[in-house]
């Protein structure tokens, strides 16, 4: 069945006006009409089935029926990945909402020459994946900051596992299963990797644990994905 | 430092000539001229230096100095995927590369009508994988071939993790931790899931582990990547 993020509360009875890309998706690339039911999900009321209403100048209504699941507390987990190349930053953005990361926080480097990172890009790619992979929340994703001034201001209660693609640094499984529970974030530098500076700054920081992902050199987006999957499976909500 | 896969024997003081690709690369992209240095595997006498010679009728050749690495022994796992999209198949054999899968075996399925897959590319896409991430071998890349022929001949001491969208399965981490060392693989299955007579034939085997990865349903690629960085950091080469 269809899933729609909206960011509209979902209750019983409510009708809801849907906007205008959803609107044509659901009329004219899935031709659904009155009577067709879908599922909606918010991020704070749950998911919910919802009944087609007839549409109006162009635009979808819906019906909200009756809840489908209740909502669930997602594990607190951040990913900062400085995107590059334009297809790394996609894939990780698709990717980390698909593993359940809350936040997306694309950060520059010394080393990150980018021009302007497609934010609005990332959030799309992100609700899409969550609407296709069942979650019952969209990650946030912010605005692009550089990553010494988002250090400056980060919660030392917060753990943030560094994907150090060189120096001291443990086996990340060694890592997580040391880890008591808590907040968490996962880092992973530019595919040209961090600067010495930036080693020095990292090094200095007491929540930041500097871990290891094997002994192959992983691309940046890889590294994402496979830091994500693991804090997910030994740490976070697989294990149900 | 450049580094390329190459299918001839690895000695000190040998003369190697390239092929065509190899020295349209080394000559006319990467601009090497004679005295230039590049790293060398072959998947069976470890990683080599090497110096370029001058080109000979558009041919760059190279002579072997000293060994950089020895030859490893890479995990035995293998890596069986059923691909549908052009582009996921191209990302299943690139990060199952990185990630140190040994063999990838494309498989048809009930719901997979691709029309020719390309091995080739994949073959290409997983050795320029390789020779990024300091691999010291390239995964076979096997031709495509039916699933339910596939285990016809598949010798139960090798375990095979199916990815299980759907039914009875243990987490992926509980069925790791309980597995005996040994020979390894992972099955995902389409885009669309396994029909009921292909599930029937997955759990009829007593060499198959139905696992699950997580709450939320991962696109075929994603499960892939998931599975293999898992095994690979809880019983592959990550330990160390």
């Amino acid at each position: 069945m269809i899933r729609l993020f909206i960011d509209q509360p979902l209750a019983p009875g409510t009708c809801l006006k849907l906007d205008e890309k959803q609107s044509h998706y659901l009329l004219h690339v899935m031709r659904l009409g009155p009577g067709d039911a879908l599922l909606l999900f918010n991020g704070r009321d749950g998911e919910w089935r919802a009944v087609m209403q007839p549409a109006k100048k162009g635009a979808a209504g819906v019906e909200v029926a009756e809840q489908t699941k209740k909502q669930d507390v997602p594990p607190d987990l951040w990913l900062l990945f400085a995107p590059i190349k334009r297809g790394h930053g996609d894939l990780i953005a698709e990717k980390a909402s698909e593993l359940g990361a809350s936040r997306l926080l694309p950060i520059t480097t010394r080393r990150t020459v980018v021009g302007r990172v497609p934010v609005a890009r990332y959030r799309s790619i992100a609700t899409e994946a969550a609407e296709q992979c069942e979650r019952l929340s969209v990650p946030e994703v912010e605005e692009t900051q550089p990553l010494a001034k988002l250090l400056e201001k980060w919660d030392p209660k917060r753990v943030l596992l560094f994907c150090a693609e060189a120096g001291e640094a443990k086996p990340i499984v060694e890592v997580l299963q040391d880890l008591k529970p808590g907040p968490l974030a996962v880092l992973t530098g530019p595919e040209g990797g961090f600067v010495e500076d930036e080693f020095k700054l990292l090094r200095a920081k007491s929540y930041i644990r500097p871990v290891r992902l094997g002994p192959r050199v992983l691309r940046a987006d890889t590294a994402a994905i496979a830091a994500l999957t693991l804090v997910q499976a030994l740490k976070g909500d697989w294990a149900a």
